[in-house]
């Protein structure tokens, strides 16, 4: 069993209007020093493989089928855990 | 200018219905060997502070007030980047 995070990010450029609405919170809340925010995912996932390098590989196969949009998103894939 | 993760994640034990649709889909996709998908978030956030103990004391401040909810959500900050 492998435990994975796997971190979703916009691509530079992409417009992130979540992070945005945050920036605007937090500079009425009176933190001006804040000058970015960007929103991302987490996603954790465990699951069944023979070794690690199967476990990435199956990974980076169901991420660019279902966890990620690679026209607007970049991921990483760090495998955190074995049990 | 200080650049920092936060890692947001349900706690433990706290349902988390969108991972649970994304383990699904990808039963439904073949990938049975997921056996368990948890969603959270990652923030990205750049700030002005005179060093990295004032922007670590600032980032937990605002996200008390605004990112997390300490109810059902933990949270790591990691700083890792200055520019």
């Amino acid at each position: 069993m492998y435990k994975a995070n796997i971190y979703v990010t916009l691509k530079k450029g992409v417009l992130d209007p979540q992070g945005n609405a945050v920036k605007n919170s937090l500079h009425v809340l009176g933190y001006q020093a804040v000058s970015e925010v960007r929103i991302g995912k987490l996603i954790e996932v465990w699951l069944e493989a023979d070794d690690e390098q199967n476990a990435r590989r199956e990974l980076e196969e169901l991420i660019d089928r279902l966890l990620a949009n690679p026209v607007i998103e970049d991921y990483q894939v760090e495998i955190v855990g074995v049990e």
